[in-house]
């Protein structure tokens, strides 16, 4: 595997909701010779099948199927991605490629190695891309374009499928391949995601007012889009990730304190601390 | 006055920042018979000068010009623009329109209204648009466009002025003029605006990384944007609205603190928080 296409390869998408729709999409351009789409749904395998995202639907995994695939993009939920990999252990195929695309890796990871069988290849990441919306009626390859892309590879990946991953991924648009470990994953996400998203939906849930938008700029509309999230999935997220997450809101927490405390008492180091952080803004 | 132009009329723009030059630039348009822009710093009167954004250039006031001038801008911080129009009260144009555009509305009604003529008008305004970035330099006209104007109208000002200014805010691109009184402005401020702008500025101040961008799919540097501000006039502001401001901290505090426990517990009412937080999103 050294081309940064699918050519002679069988793909299998696993969940068919915007993220994995929009992977069907965007790897009809890699010339696969077979894309499978499973979903439990019949209505989204049947909508899969006739827009051409996907060239056969699946809502039973069979094991001849599974014994074909080269590729498999797990496009699950947290613990349904886990449940998946793991029940259909022993029907992969030699030599396959497994990937998911769950938002928090230190479980996923941890849990498909307890019962990785050696003989295939299972490459965790995390595409930092999505919608406000969800659903497969939103997919679009579009959303790929220019965005970062997670891989937690561990000691077990053979470094060939590692760098076939990465050219399949800046294939189909992504701009930026970042490797680090689960830990590490998720200490950063819990900032640079999770944080953002508790904090928009803290700002709607405090919302008195349905007459907002005239009294705004566009700051509160922009910082409070992403409260349009997926509860189940981000529930689950923020769940599997509490250590870390509680930890930043915690840090958080402190700092708007700190700030209503200068604020209440008129401290003129009100000024200093905003300029620092203007200056740190600035040159992130 | 009932034309939406400013033929026939002298203008003054009182400090020649961002938001005073974008204001000399749309106003162009208008038709002026002149513009007169005062700022301190010299160097900014002549670039003002030199890019055809005003006419003539003022470092110091004189009362001569200042009895000419049919409309007066300010677009100073607030103490600097409560001490310029209580300084200069006796010099103002019989009949002339002051307003200003300071973002919080109850200190400067106040004062104003304290040493005011009766024979002129001043008609308290907070437009909602500007930059990240501060200076002349960064000025456009093109900032107003599709923006909400705020105008809180005493019961001293003549309706034939107030409606004169609402046609002017529109002829240069706002697209909403909303009508309130100070209380209420400032009270939906410290949310709309305000508590972003603190939120921001503390998701800058807990970040250690340096790296961060490695690590997100965007809302990280969509919601920090506004943390670029301009620490000297933020700080006027928020102390100006402490009130406010702490009132709406304590709200938010209180509602992250609350997903923080039901994070912590693991509690399935997350996911019902996170939905009512979704719909209410949804239909702003």
């Amino acid at each position: 595997m050294d081309n940064s296409d699918f050519k002679g390869k069988n793909i299998l998408i696993v969940g068919l909701g915007l993220m994995g729709c929009s992977f069907a999409d965007a790897f009809r351009d890699l010339y696969p010779q077979k894309i499978y789409g499973f979903d439990i749904n019949k209505e989204i395998t049947n909508y899969a099948q006739q827009k051409g995202l996907i060239d056969e639907g699946l809502t039973k995994i069979n094991s001849a199927i599974l014994g074909e695939c080269d590729f498999v993009m797990i496009c699950l939920y947290l613990d349904d991605a886990v449940q998946f990999i793991c029940k259909n252990m022993d029907g992969f195929k030699k030599g396959c490629i497994i990937t998911d695309i769950v938002g928090v890796k230190r479980k996923i990871v941890s849990s498909v190695q307890e019962v990785l069988r050696d003989d295939i290849d299972y490459i965790p990441g995390h595409p930092m891309a999505g919608k406000e919306r969800q659903g497969f009626g939103y997919a679009d390859k579009k959303i790929f374009k220019g965005k970062n892309y997670i891989l937690t590879p561990t000691k077990f990946n053979k470094s060939d499928n590692v760098d076939y991953l990465e050219k399949i991924i800046k294939a189909i648009g992504f701009e930026n391949v970042v490797y680090t470990d689960p830990e590490k994953h998720d200490e950063k996400i819990a900032f640079t995601s999770q944080l953002c998203h508790v904090i928009a939906s803290s700002m709607v849930d405090i919302n008195v007012d349905d007459d907002i938008s005239n009294y705004e700029g566009g700051s509160f509309q922009d910082m409070t889009r992403i409260a349009m999230i997926n509860s189940k999935m981000w529930s689950e997220l923020f769940i599997a990730n509490k250590d870390k997450l509680v930890n930043v809101l915690d840090n958080f927490l402190t700092s708007i304190e700190s700030f209503k405390m200068l604020i209440e008492k008129e401290d003129p180091k009100l000024i200093d601390k905003l300029d620092i952080i203007k200056k740190s803004r600035e040159s992130l």
